[in-house]
């Protein structure tokens, strides 16, 4: 087999087959085939597309090209849920009690923040004491004792995803939803959970910016889910505007804690308990209409809330802070962010919000930078509010004074008001 | 500027700019642009093309990356053939003698023999003394003395094409009409002559297997000449045939002295005609029927034997050899090669030919073996032929006598009988 061969067939509009596919990533790991190979192959994957089959392959392949992580001990019920990504986005930890809460097991790994998303790890982070690098033999006794454990990614995962990721980045073949499904999915395979519930946002904030791109990259995602055997289904929601009102590592902690005690902001609890129900009725085997009951049933019972803190402890975290948010340390400035005129804020420019809060210091622009755990953005009016001018639009949490200026100049360029209601977008799409 | 948005520009099917283009090349040939961003554009290329502008560009940055050769000394009357390459395409030895016995300067660059084509260079070396080696002040010298001299490629001509040739080799995007245009022009370009007269052949034993894509080729490469300020035509040639009877170095020189005295096959005085004609019409600016007056009396009254027996002596070649094509040694081996059943010769695969004669030590299988110079085959018939059984088709000359059974298994592989005799085909399809 040669990979000239593969790149030609590939080119001309054919599809590989698993040989093929195993041959290239193998090779390509291994060194005996080069980026410029790999960089031909992308970008004809980018004109010509891959099959069904193809993508799967593609995914597994990428999957067992390095270590992974085997969760067989705890039998059927481990589930999983990815977000692909958002602005305030804090389900992570709602979620994964509500689930648990129910019986089913939540072993996963978790990113760190880069750019204008936040990151799960650097919010638990934020938690005095928690360990978040937990080994392997204490993350699955984490996971035996409470039901959940979410640590960093740790040992070589999917090397070939890491390799051809870096590589499609610089190459301009990034773009290419075969390709883009196979790797992050090749990520949650090598995971070990057997059901996997996608998040797959839309919108100013998001990686995809129509609902319709977004489903499309759901169905090819669930379906290599389905094909490499793992249950799996997507949620497709609404990151045109930031989900929750807190942005920032300790402010969306808190504001976790306010939904799993059940208050908290309407829409993070919707799509909260739209993925715990998704990943209960999967992982469960039961209809879906149940999942909802049981879920919502155990936010307002507090037992989500018990699990929560039962997890936060396992993992080295200080509970008292749980009951206790006031103990998070603050951050030494509240800066108020007023609006410029009256109207309806209309729009909403996710991803500037975002890029708002890292210059308060709540995130990061590149992988040395340190984040500011209490530094963030603490919304008071969303999209579709009214406000007078002079109102109050937004508090920015920071200590660095002299990142006040950049960081509101950023967020009013976010903003738009306009004389009339905008039209209310649905905050779930559709569930794939 | 950087090479990521370039990349991401064609790929989504935009047209460069001159300075988009001459950047990579640029930061190719430097380094600061990698095989892998090269592999993906070439890619992008192969997929959506480029405009007649950008294949200018790319061919002038290309001929510019490296040494280029001046032949302002010489006026507006330099000129240069370039062939595609084919089997008994001796067309270089007869056609520059004709030109510059009319005034033309043929200052030229030729080729090595590689696979089943053989290279005017190897054809050179086997005339006693002949030196294709010259220093560039003798190559000069030679010009100046006889309007003639042929060497080999010396000096770093062309770095940016050599690298993009070798990439597009192991990344399957070696067919792509615009790089494949841009790739052999960039050399013409480079060499310096203001008349480039191109042969495109088609067929069994050319690069481009019909001839409506000898016509592409053909037309995409006159565009680059002219945007480039170069005379250019091309003639588009049968190669599903090979030129002349003789194929193999001394073989081809002794056939080349025959047409130069006014004999030898019709075939290849024909295309050869046809080229001159060209070559004399575009660079001294005259109608092309007065050229091919002009050079068919240069062949009849022996202008261009002498033009081509002056330029032999010039480059230290023995003009005896020329004037008693005997002496140049003959191999040992004579091996008929006969017809194993009655009919006509409907096809020859001119390309299998080709290997036959490197199998009998013509030519080189890779860039390290050596040649027999006496080596090659000598056809008695050829497509149309009628031929009994056992009749003499074809006689193999080797020293090897190993080698004999193997390049006569060769050779009949190419060799189709039929009871019909096939349709003929024009040997000159079309001049651009």
């Amino acid at each position: 087999m040669r990979i000239y061969d593969i790149i030609k067939k590939k080119r001309d509009g054919n599809e590989l087959s698993t040989a093929e596919i195993e041959f290239f990533i193998k090779g390509y790991v291994d060194g005996s085939i080069k980026d410029y190979h790999a960089a031909a192959l992308c970008m004809a994957i980018f004109y010509v597309g891959m099959t069904e089959r193809e993508t799967a392959d593609l995914t597994l392949a990428m999957a067992n090209s390095g270590d992974t992580v085997d969760l067989s001990q705890f039998g059927s019920l481990t589930a999983d849920k990815h977000s692909t990504g958002g602005v305030g986005d804090k389900t992570t930890l709602i979620v994964a009690p509500i689930a648990a809460s129910l019986g089913c097991i939540m072993a996963k790994m978790s990113g760190r923040g880069l750019g204008h998303t936040g990151g799960t790890i650097d919010k638990l982070d934020s938690i005095k004491g928690f360990n978040t690098q937990l080994s392997p033999k204490d993350f699955f006794e984490a996971v035996k004792k409470t039901g959940i454990a979410v640590v960093g990614q740790s040992g070589n995962l999917t090397p070939a995803d890491k390799q051809l990721y870096a590589l499609r980045d610089v190459t301009a073949t990034v773009d290419s939803l075969p390709l883009i499904a196979s790797s992050i999915m090749s990520k949650k395979l090598a995971a070990g959970a057997h059901t996997i519930v996608l998040d797959v946002k839309h919108g100013s904030g998001a990686f995809m910016k129509t609902p319709e791109d977004a489903e499309a990259l759901a169905r090819e995602m669930v379906k290599i889910g389905k094909n490499c055997g793992r249950n799996t289904s997507a949620v497709i929601t609404n990151m045109d505007i930031p989900l929750g009102n807190n942005i920032g590592n300790s402010l969306e902690i808190k504001e976790a804690i306010e939904v799993l005690k059940g208050q908290g902001p309407e829409d993070l609890k919707t799509v909260c308990l739209a993925l715990a129900a998704q990943i209960v009725s999967l992982s469960k085997s039961i209809d879906i209409e149940t999942a909802k009951t049981l879920t919502r049933d155990s936010l307002e019972n507090g037992k989500a809330f018990l699990k929560f803190k039962e997890w936060i402890s396992a993992q080295g975290g200080n509970s008292q802070w749980i009951d206790n948010p006031q103990l998070f340390p603050v951050a030494s400035i509240h800066h108020e962010i007023k609006a410029s005129q009256s109207g309806f804020i209309s729009h909403m420019d996710t991803e500037k919000i975002g890029i708002s809060a890292v210059i308060a210091g709540a995130g990061r622009e590149t992988k040395a930078d340190t984040i500011d755990m209490s530094a963030g953005i603490v919304l008071k009016k969303k999209t579709g509010d009214s406000v007078n001018e002079g109102d109050i639009i937004a508090i920015l949490h920071t200590n660095n004074k002299i990142s006040v200026e950049g960081a509101e100049k950023k967020f009013l360029e976010a903003i738009t008001i306009s004389p009339n209601k905008p039209e209310s977008k649905p905050l779930i799409y559709k569930i794939i």
